[in-house]
């Protein structure tokens, strides 16, 4: 996809916009997240601008991954206050995303932090947890 | 890591626990949280039982992410309600881990569901931005 009018993160990765980075590479962009959950909280995101799962390349994805994997482990290294890692991806407006160039959040977490989840969740019935299941395999075939 | 006695996730690669599957390979096995967030959530293991990033193999790391960006997409074809897709790992008990077998969960989302994320966002100055991504480096390199 080409470059939108506008895109931050597209600015950033053109390195006209300003970043704290913590990582880069021929594919992707690590750097701090302006609107941290916790101190430590990092955003990677591919260089070729791709707005979320649909229109981003499976191996792009991957490396994307593999970055964030790494920087979950530097958290815990990084003598930032760390207990834990959350790994987050916001695809569609719907999940919470908020910019619509595809990003990764990697952030810490520590006993008394802010962050915090919430659903009705409820031990699902096994048939419809079958029916739900034949329905993702089917989606997975139509890909 | 040996499989740890009595982890469900161990038992359900094993096929010797009750789970709705929508993808299996040689590295991974995806399957309905029972406790879903919508209908639709799944989970994303490795066969190899890691507790988080910290001893999950980076390429098993990949692919787990790969099938759950596929499943992400295939959640979207699957004719459950599926406006956005959220991918979420918990890596860690500070982090809201829960089961101690590495898991990626992949949910559809859409108006007027129940899942909720709250933190006291703000904005970071610059200078503590680039001490926090100095501190992520220094933990890069020393991985």
């Amino acid at each position: 996809m080409d470059e939108p009018e506008g895109c931050v993160f597209c600015a950033i990765v053109a390195g006209e916009a300003e970043a704290s980075v913590v990582h880069e590479d021929d594919r992707v962009v690590a750097f701090m997240d302006l609107g941290a959950v916790t101190p430590g909280h990092v955003l990677v995101v591919p260089r070729l601008h791709a707005v979320g799962l649909e229109d981003l390349d499976e191996d792009t994805g991957a490396h994307v991954w593999r970055i964030g994997h790494r920087v979950g482990r530097a958290l815990r290294r990084s003598g930032l206050r760390c207990e834990g890692v959350n790994v987050f991806l916001a695809d569609g407006e719907a999940a919470f995303q908020e910019i619509f160039h595809f990003h990764l959040h990697v952030f810490p977490r520590f006993d008394g932090d802010s962050f915090r989840i919430s659903a009705d969740w409820a031990t699902r019935a096994r048939h419809l947890l079958d029916e739900e299941a034949q329905a993702v395999r089917r989606g997975l075939a139509g890909l």
